[in-house]
């Protein structure tokens, strides 16, 4: 079993009008010392082993495909393997 | 400067809506291996240097007031100092 976490997020060069917002209502909130917000997306992925492929090749594809818009977004991805108790 | 990493996920005890939405779609993509998926958001946030308080204060309070439903969502954070080039 694998726990994966994958982080989705803005390429640098895309404006993030949500971080903007966030960024400004935590400045009304008096927090000045916050210079940049920028928000993405956080999975937490549970996934058992196989043999036919690997959970590198399940992860890229899954992202490639359907967790991030690869136009604007990159992400990145950290495998844990949970030892299973048998 | 810091760079705080943060991250805002459902409460084990929340069921994720949208995770079970996106588990349904990579097991039709044929990825039945993937056994269960958890969606959260993930703030990068620059903070400048404060005398007057930690940048730990600083995120905690905004996270409380304004990134994280606590009532649902729980949150962690991950602080790196990032040295100034003068």
């Amino acid at each position: 079993m694998y726990n994966v976490k994958v982080y989705v997020t803005y390429k640098e060069s895309i404006l993030d009008p949500q971080g903007e917002a966030v960024r400004g209502a935590v400045h009304r909130m008096g927090f000045d010392e916050i210079d940049d917000i920028r928000i993405g997306k956080y999975f937490e992925i549970k996934v058992s082993k196989q043999e036919e492929r690997s959970v590198e090749d399940v992860i890229e594809t899954v992202c490639d495909k359907l967790l991030a818009n690869v136009v604007m977004e990159t992400y990145r991805y950290e495998i844990e393997e949970v030892k299973e108790t048998v």
